[in-house]
């Protein structure tokens, strides 16, 4: 199933992914409407045309005629927003998302929707240290992976639309995961590394060391300007994940610091041949 | 005291850096020499005009005869070297380095030496994932800082010329450190930050995690790819320093942990937005 042109997109949240996901697919000509929280936020992105039409309030007749339907909201309220709502979906719709985390979600999405309608969930793993709409910028979709998360409850034109509508945001790689795999992976690649970044910002408050900081520093600390609200609830909702990631960082952490306090010269050595030998598995091939 | 263009500079262990600060002399028309271990090193450096004369030897003609002499050999030779060969230098001349830690080698390196020679210790903090000669590239000091690390026993003079050395090397910021001060903050800044990138490279073996990395990551994970040769040795030699700065993110880390497990959001927040703010500060400002 492929994403047809003359189809009606509503995207629900308008941040920097809601919108660097409208201003992607009004780029290609789709036609794209929106409902969010604040005025102010709609009439930035009509000013600059991220969006053909939007709006603050609940509109029966929009939600109806949508027939894809992209949910840009934070997770604790993702669910709400459904239970309260989905009645006013046309039977038909297709509805998916670009949350962080997903085994939390996707089955009890799909446990309480209609059955005339098909949640497919989705995560497109691309952002910025900035957040609104006012920041929204599809290239950061570039050379990004997208991420396709269903379930044995999806179709297989479903999945197939997902793809599509991947590769017309501009995503450079697009995989199938489940969820508890996405969950994992996540853990790993996403939430301990900014996990990391955050305690290596707030173990030391040594003056000046901005002056001498050079770029492996600022490397191990960019993510440490974090939005507060959005991580601490993915990493709430997504806890033993992310605690068992952790751990295995701590063991390796412990292991390493073992080494250097016992001299251990060779140890410590072959930590670090394994490292640099396993980080060649992921330099850029683009 | 200025570095006169007509003094005649010795570069003894020509690698990534020894190389690189070849480059930038030669460039603003001084005459460098270099003394390496491998001819074929010199070849290169010749061929590529890197370096005015080359030599594997110990040649006492060109020992005897250079003013100010750059050592950028590892930290375990370099002390064996200066002890073997330091009744050749000229009186008067001025001796500085490139290496990573400075207490365990200052010191001693200033008690050895000949009351009519100086050494004054520098740290160019720049490098690549790189090394070797043929990876020289002095775009690498643009940006970055230059730490001169005296001593009681070193002269205002020679703390000058160092400050020179740095500015014509093409260094953004100049800063002068005592030994302990400059081991402490490299082993924050520079040492720390590699010991994290290696334990995240080796804690977890899971297949196919290349395919879904994104920035933050290979952010993280840069310099998981390291020389262990030499870091090793730099850890060793800095033992204390580092393993002080490591209890205190592994502090943070497990305050971190512990909040994420007893669902204390609150302090998970407050902990990221500590960290933001203090980010904030580490911005690079050029």
């Amino acid at each position: 199933m492929k994403l047809k042109k003359d189809i009606n997109i509503l995207i629900i949240g308008l941040g920097i992914i809601g919108g660097s996901y409208a201003m992607a697919l009004k780029k290609q000509g789709y036609y794209v409407s929106a409902i969010t929280k604040e005025k102010s936020d709609i009439d930035y992105a009509l000013k600059n045309k991220i969006i053909d039409y939007g709006t603050t309030e609940i509109e029966e007749d929009l939600i109806g005629n949508s027939d894809l339907v992209i949910f840009a909201l934070y997770p604790g309220i993702f669910i709400g927003w459904l239970t309260e709502h989905q009645h006013l979906f046309k039977s038909g719709a297709i509805l998916t998302d670009v949350t962080g985390v997903k085994s939390c979600i996707v089955h009890e999405i799909q446990s309480l929707l209609r059955e005339d309608i098909e949640f497919i969930a989705a995560h497109p793993m691309a952002g910025k240290e900035s957040s609104g709409v006012q920041n929204s910028d599809d290239s950061i979709f570039k050379g990004a992976n997208y991420i396709i998360v269903p379930t044995d409850k999806n179709s297989e034109s479903a999945i197939e639309l997902c793809s599509d509508l991947g590769k017309i945001l501009g995503f450079k790689d697009i995989s199938v995961l489940s969820p508890e795999k996405h969950d994992e992976m996540i853990a790993f690649l996403s939430q301990l590394t900014h996990c990391i970044a955050v305690s290596l910002m707030c173990c030391s408050d040594g003056e000046n060391l901005e002056r001498y900081t050079g770029d492996s520093f600022r490397d191990l600390t960019r993510i440490a300007r974090i939005n507060d609200l959005m991580w601490s609830e993915l990493f709430s909702l997504n806890k033993e994940a992310l605690l068992s990631q952790m751990d295995k960082f701590k063991n390796s952490f412990d292991e390493l610091y073992e080494k250097i306090k016992s001299d251990d010269i060779d140890g410590v050595r072959k930590m670090m041949r394994y490292s640099t030998e396993r980080r060649k598995l992921f330099d850029k091939t683009n």
